[in-house]
Parts: structure tokens; sequence; C-alpha cells
């Protein structure tokens, strides 16, 4: 897709790093929305090695009007020990997606992905602070989801890991930090204990899911029996492809609000906007433009 | 003025690093050429410090996509101890404004300044190869030119500078360098002495100045006398603001080919675009958008 621009002098650059980085979608959507902005500034994407990450910094630190990068794998959690600083957020979750260059040339690591995932959510009106949420899966995009929704203000999480495997050991070792961090009374129980399922989120107004099961076109598995949902339950996915999930399909036929997980990337790619610029990302122009 | 961009995660950079770099046209001149050449490239300027240039130029061999460089004050002759080679013109002439990425990420210095001063005689119909040439102002562009000259197969070059100055000492060894590299007889001329000059000027078919006497609107100033021009000359200025200086005009009133310094900034743009991508830089219809 085309996009009017006027390059010149003053124009900056925020940069995506990883490998590969070729098929990612965001150099368009996000020149787009600084263009809709009023922003001066391209999106680019540089495949890199994690090795390289010092000189990469070191010139992102160097040269003015490169104002930003996003991170991708395999370099999250690569970049941290040569960043000058960390989010609570990123810290904690121990990756980083998103730079934010300080006025002094600061580089500063932030982890978008738990931040789209909870704004998500208070866009869709659901209250967060103080609320009661069950998360399945704190894998990668579940520490983020876990972290973030402690940071955020949610009072009581209870978290659901496959029994005695390593995503267990590490989500012990995370929900160990995090109660410390915060407030959150984050508990973790074994997603065989069906039992213990049903009874965290009979108590819950929120439930997530974080694990890959329902992914892909016409899966019709779920993580969690549709027995357990009822209407005034908050039900959200971090897939979006199928876009309603048989998770998701469950919560809408008792009348549930069913949450997808685009809005959860379209709100993670606004968190790097407001960072960069801080700018409000216009996310549901820019993505009818891009698809329709 | 904007240009119509198809930005994607394949879309290139080239850079301009040097400081300032904020007023630079360069920007908007290389990414609508690029454009019209269907090249999938945004050219964009980084302020550096040239302390900065290991840093910069490691990330640019890191990162695939920043595919090349233009390179300008202060970092011109800075940046040369950090390349992996140099052409031969910008090794004799000792500064680098254009950096070349080759396929397996190596970085080759150029010098466009004297390449593209002589690229716009030919294109000028200009015999190069074999002719004599008057320099007068071996300086930053006249180094440039110089060497340029004696590369591109002028057999004779005549070269003025202030006697006893800076510029004089550096042009000669500047020239004993280029006597050694190439086949061309340069001779050092004191610029006071202006029956040599006339001497030289009556043997040359190529007048060249690059001087700065005759720069700014209205200034009447010329380093060469009138009465040493002739009709079958071709004098060519390095200035471009005026257009025409009083040296041009004075070439004009005897019937002699006139040429202005706006031909040698825009094939020198053209140079690093060829470097680059191997395209032919639509100079002329470029100039006709930007400023039409």
């Amino acid at each position: 897709m085309e996009i009017a621009l006027d390059i010149s002098g003053h124009t900056q650059l925020i940069s995506l790093i990883g490998k590969p980085t070729g098929h990612s979608k965001s150099p368009v959507t996000h020149t787009l929305s600084f263009k809709k902005c009023g922003v001066d500034a391209v999106y680019l994407a540089f495949d890199i090695e994690p090795e390289n990450l010092p000189d990469v910094l070191n010139a992102m630190r160097a040269m003015k009007r490169w104002a930003g990068s996003n991170v991708t794998m395999p370099c999250k959690q690569a970049v941290i020990p040569y960043l000058d600083g960390l989010s609570a957020g990123a810290e904690l979750i121990g990756a980083v997606n998103v730079i934010e260059k300080t006025e002094d040339g600061k580089l500063i690591g932030h982890n978008s992905d738990g931040m789209g995932f909870m704004e998500n959510l208070r866009k869709q009106g659901v209250q967060v602070e103080g609320a009661t949420m069950t998360l399945v899966g704190p894998g990668g995009a579940g520490s983020a989801v876990l972290v973030q929704a402690a940071l955020d203000g949610v009072a009581k999480l209870n978290v659901f890991a496959r029994g005695g495997g390593k995503s267990y050991k590490h989500a012990e070792g995370l929900i160990a930090k995090v109660r410390e961090a915060t407030n959150c009374d984050v508990t973790l129980h074994a997603l065989e204990d069906l039992d213990d399922m049903k009874a965290c989120i009979a108590e819950s107004s929120i439930l997530a899911n974080a694990t890959n099961v329902g992914m892909g076109e016409d899966c019709t598995d779920t993580p969690v029996p549709a027995e357990f949902l009822r209407s005034d339950l908050a039900v959200a996915d971090c897939i979006y492809l199928p876009l309603y999930t048989q998770l998701l399909q469950d919560a809408q036929a008792v009348g549930a609000k069913a949450i997808t997980g685009i809005g959860m990337m379209n709100e993670q790619a606004a968190v790097g906007e407001k960072i960069w610029f801080g700018i409000d990302m216009p996310v549901d122009e820019i993505n009818a433009e891009l698809n329709g």
C-alpha cells in the first residue's frame, strides 16, 4: 500500500530489529499511523544477529533521528544487558520488544505484549483494577500478561500451567518475583486439575487464554471446558487466528463477553507509538485502511 | 514534497551521516529517484559525531537492508580508518562521501565529488581523455577534481594554488601522489603568476574553477582574467550559487562553453545511486519535479 510521505532531512526512523523481519507488517502499519498522526517518521525492518546488538544499540544512541525500535525474536532477551534501563514490566518478564530513546540518548526497554493485552481489556469495558482473573498458559505471551495484570492492579490472579513441566517451573519463579514486586495475590495451579480450574474460574470476572490451544483454522480444541463459562465472565484469547477460537465461541454461546487476540496485537502496537512519540495510534482507522 | 512509497518489511535504507544534516535536500532527492527507478528504499539523514563512527559503521555492516550511505562534514576524513576498503580516488583524495556495502557486508569508501565533476564534463560533450586541463584551486572540491581528472585520463593538468599557503603545500603532496599513481602530467603553479596562468590556459581545452571566488549572488569577482578565455575552451565552475558566476559569464561572452556547478552536484548524487543500486539516476526528471 502506498503512503504519501514528505521525506526530508528531519524525517525520523523507528526500526524493527531481529531475524527474520522481512515478512513483518509493522513497517506499513506504523508508517501509515505516523503519517496520520502528523509525525515525520518512517518505520523500517532490519535483520540482525543477537551478537550485533551492542553495535546496533550504540549506533541507535549515537544517531540523531533514529528515535526508537521494536525488538523481535531472537533478540528479545539478548538485548537486555545492553540497555540503559528497563520498565518494571520488562524487568519482571525478562523480555523487551520496545526500545524507548530518551531525550539524552538513553535506551529504555519495555514489553508491550502484556500492556497491549490489558489495555485491550480496558477498551472493551472490562474492569481490571481489583478484579480476580484466571490465566491459562504462562509461557511467552502469558508471562507478559501475568506480569502486566499484576502491575495494573488485578487483585487476585489464578495461573494455570501444565503440571511438572518446564513451563510450570518457569511460572513458579516468575510468580515469586511478581508477588514480591506487586500487591497481587498470584497463585499457581496445575492445568490438569479441572476441579481446581472450575473453582478458580467461578470466583473470576476475567478468563484469559495464553496457551496455543485453539490456534489454527477449524481447530475445535479448547483449554477450558465450556461448562466452566458463564454470562458475566469476560473471556479473552491471545490467539488471533482464528479470530473466534473454540473458547470464544463457547463464551459467546453462554452470553459471555468474547475478546479476540487481534485487539491485544493492535494495542501492543499502539503502546510502542505512545512510548516513541506520545501519540494515540488510530488503530481502527489504520486497520480499516490496510484491510479495506 | 510528498512521495507515494510502498513501505514494507523489505524496504531498504540509505543514510546520510555527518553533522548537521537536517537541512540536506538529499533525503527527498534520492528517495524520489529510488521510487522512479523502482528501488524499494528510503534515504534518511542522521546527525552523528565523528567519535561515533566505529559504532555506526559496525551497525551498518550488521543490519540487513541498511544498504549504504553518504558521508558529510565532519566525518569525510574521519571515516577512513573504519572502512574495509577505499576506491583509488578516495584513497588519493583522502576523503570519503559515499559508502558502498558489498554483498558480504564489507564497507568500501568512494569519493563522488571528482567523479561527478568529470561525469558532468563528459555529459556536456567535453573530451576528457587525452585533454590538457587547467584547474584553479586544489582545496576540498579541487583535490577531488584533480585526482579524478588524472584517473579519468586527462593527459596534462596545470594546477594553480595560492602561492606559499597551506593549500599550496597540500597540493604539492597530493600532486606527488597523483603523479605516482597515474600517467597524468600534473604540475603546480602559483595563482599570482598571471603570465604562467595565461600560458597554461592557452594550451588547455578545459578550464576548471574550484576556488570559492565568484560565489554569492551579484558577486563580480573571478579567479581568471576574462582575456584569458577563448571560444574553443570549456569553462566549468564548481560553484552553483550563482548558477552563472562572473567566470562563466565571461566565458559565454567569448562564445566558450560554460558549465555550471549544478551539473557536478547532480552527477555526484548520481554516482552514489550507481554505487548503491546500479541505477541511472534520472537527474533532469528529478530536478524538474523538485523545482517545478
